[in-house]
């Protein structure tokens, strides 16, 4: 494509460097771009109709050799990135959990990539440490997180405090990387946590999945926790490791934190809590039951990009004794010392991750809470929260669906329900249908889990454009589809 | 601070979504500042003095109650974090490795952060997915990397292929999850490699730091490598992993990664090539020989935000055998299958990293390559690389100083030599003097090293916004501090 463009020299490109006239036309084209997108990404088919390799065909096989305007790559984006995308930003869809977003946020992140600072050690950028650090404490107040992980708290420095990462995964891997033997979580727990014990280099055959089912909503049961954990013992193994889940991806279950906790005590494990996205729901007081038992786990990590109107990548992990998660990770080679650090007086939060380089990320999320203030921020999740649940009133009340399992936030699992003789086969079958149907549509897109053996629609309220009207279309779309498929099954 | 302004409603904020305008407004504010910044950033401290606390004195320690202006938080950002910040961008920047950076990569992570995309699968993704392979090998082919570690050859597509990741650390700890026993690398490889290590599993007791000299200017010796691996060999440990570094942190040391394939090919073990910095260049025929002998290696890793004008963070990892790191890091969540997953004819990022989201970070550095084209590239590399020469000449030609190891690239590793019977401590304390004043200072930031025992400043050219006379202002900056020390040498 614009093969003539390409021997075009690029504007404002000042001998060898870019100048800040650059900056700021490429920007400007970028702002608009993003602000003609969000304004009909509404309109664009949710999930693109495009076959593998699609990209390939649009878009030049081999670098330019010479520069182009930066037209040419906005052209572009719009001609063939745009048509090939899933649109995350868009109202419609309700799939995963969807990924939040703000105007703070955006803006928050635009800065620290012009910034561009890599905050490893506190000398390298003292701002940037500095904020990281109060807007975890700041998210942990939100939460009413125990002081015991705050970095400050009334009583001056405490020995807790944390770390802004990617994902879940690292704070999982950081912790994980901590002790040894055996390890724990509910089959419900993410992929991720077995994943980062494996790498960990936990044995495989002592990392515990253990079963859950419907008597418990598809929650831990700490007293089969207990009694796998005394097996374990017996057996000369050490329980060192459980994972808590406050909100799983599959179906959004909790696992209850202070029991957990206390079956932990009698091993002397250590205890993780991924939050990853119901934390968010906890700065609302009337979730915050779902952390009660906190002051006794080890560690918290949740994903402000997941549900706190952050884009990623955000996660935050509280540690409550910052020294036992340094003692695994710290480095310290020669070019990275300076007298900050040996005074013992700072935090370097190259420690408390697996890497050395990293974003200015605090920025973005402090600009959030800065911004929108406690009030907007629990607003959005109650407002999400509420039409989750007209969803989940508009289910219960058509007998032809079911809610699989108990609504806990703004995720809804629901399928249609196996009548009239319907096998369990068929019913999955109908379900896997209704929802290739409506992503096909373009105008939803949800994703499935499977809950207790059966295929199971999630339905996931929170993209940060959606109204209740998307909410109510996606409703109509699904009863109508399911009439079809009714109908159909019917003939057969 | 600003109590006054906490019940101010946010601008534009419709029911409880904020909507494009808002986003449009708040983006033209970050750009001014941005635009501001950058004009700006010259002249303030590189280094700022400031003590540990100091943000939080500056800043509410409790995030507010209600929303604000985002006004308010520019101005807090302006006021509080400018003044607190190490000036990554500024032109007197010479620490560590600078970031690199361009408009066409602010402006596509920018992008990425509005469209908040999570492109764990393809289906979750398929233009991001796309890009991301698209733009590794792009990005390949201006390395001439051999095409084995490529997703698309002229051939079709092929086993090789590669993924984007946050640093260097997640892409060793991607690829040494896989083997097991004993691991090797040169005392000079960065020290995220023996984390990475530690982090998988490995015993620390076979983790080998292979010691490196003067002779061989630090670089690792086939030969002692050879001998090393042999010994284990007969203590019944199995050698499975290498990592060759081209371009070291400390001292730009050039690992001989033919050889060291060649020794590998003899335990049949895995040979990582870590060429973090050192890989842009490679873009540059003149450079290239430096990464001979790569067909016969595993994998590649390389990070375009180290000096390919592309802001944090973006790595790169290319192995010549996906399905290596696929088999040791997939997961396959019920809510994460489709269709096309399963169809097995697209790549699920997902599976070739640590964790399950991710940013869209194919786009800026496709935009970066797009826009800038091989020439601008090339150029730019070849820029800094005249200006580290230009200050090498410098070094040289005067002397009271010396150039430690010869230069490979941008980074000219220098010290005031001991003459007329200064000792080698007093000569360490003259350059340890030499650095405090010269970063007290504001006008420069230069990071040291170790090498050889003796204290060594490094002097990194390559910050974006850097020019010739930069350059020439820090050298002006060095001899005049320089005098100043030995001057009191002399009278102590």
């Amino acid at each position: 494509m614009d093969g003539a463009l390409r021997f075009v020299s690029p504007a404002g490109w000042t001998e060898k460097k870019p100048c800040p006239e650059d900056v700021r036309s490429y920007l400007h084209k970028a702002v608009d771009f993003i602000s003609d997108y969000y304004k009909s990404v509404e309109s664009l088919p949710v999930l693109p109709d495009v076959k593998p390799g699609y990209l390939q065909r649009e878009l030049q096989a081999a670098p330019p050799a010479s520069s182009a305007s930066f037209d040419v790559a906005m052209k572009e984006l719009r001609a063939a990135v745009v048509p090939g995308m899933t649109h995350w930003a868009s109202p419609n869809f309700f799939a995963f959990f969807p990924s939040t977003n703000s105007a703070a946020a955006i803006a928050g992140d635009l800065i620290a990539s012009a910034m561009n600072t890599v905050g490893f050690t506190w000398q390298a950028n003292p701002a940037a440490t500095e904020m990281e650090v109060l807007a975890l404490d700041w998210l942990a107040l939100l939460q009413r997180l125990p002081a015991s992980f705050m970095n400050r708290t009334a009583a001056g420095r405490g020995t807790g405090g944390g770390v802004i990462l990617g994902t879940t995964s690292e704070a999982m891997l950081g912790v994980s990387g901590l002790p040894r033997l055996a390890v724990y979580a509910a089959d419900q727990t993410h992929s991720t946590f077995f994943k980062a014990c494996r790498l960990a280099g936990f044995d495989p055959a002592n990392i515990r999945s253990i079963p859950t089912g419907a008597e418990t909503d598809y929650a831990l049961d700490p007293a089969k926790l207990l009694e796998i954990m005394r097996a374990d013992v017996d057996a000369v193994l050490v329980p060192t490791y459980i994972c808590a889940t406050v909100g799983t991806t599959s179906s959004n279950a909790v696992d209850p934190v202070g029991a957990i906790a206390d079956v932990a005590a009698v091993f002397n494990a250590w205890v993780h809590v991924d939050a990853a996205y119901a934390g968010s729901a906890c700065i609302c007081p009337e979730f915050r039951h779902h952390l009660a038992g906190g002051e006794r786990v080890d560690s918290i990590s949740m994903s402000p990009h997941k549900w706190l109107m952050t884009c990623l990548d955000c996660t935050c992990l509280w540690v409550r004794d910052t020294h036992r998660l340094t003692g695994s990770l710290e480095t310290n080679p020669e070019y990275l010392k300076n007298d900050a650090s040996e005074s013992g007086t700072v935090t370097d939060l190259k420690d408390m991750q697996v890497g050395v380089g990293r974003r200015f990320r605090g920025l973005k999320l402090w600009m959030v809470m800065r911004t929108y203030g406690a009030a907007k921020l629990q607003e959005h999740i109650r407002s999400d929260v509420a039409m989750a649940k007209m969803f989940e009133d508009n289910v219960r009340s058509d007998d032809r669906f079911e809610v699989v399992v108990p609504r806990n936030f703004a995720l809804v699992c629901f399928r249609i329900k196996p009548r009239h003789g319907m096998t369990e086969e068929v019913a999955d079958e109908a379900n896997r249908e209704l929802m290739e149907r409506l992503n096909r549509t373009g105008k939803a897109y949800l994703a499935h889990t499977v809950v207790g053996g059966k295929f199971v629609l999630r339905f996931a309220v929170g993209s940060s454009l959606q109204e209740e009207r998307h909410v109510r279309s996606a409703w109509e779309l699904i009863k109508k589809t399911t009439a079809e498929i009714m109908e159909e099954i019917v003939v057969e």
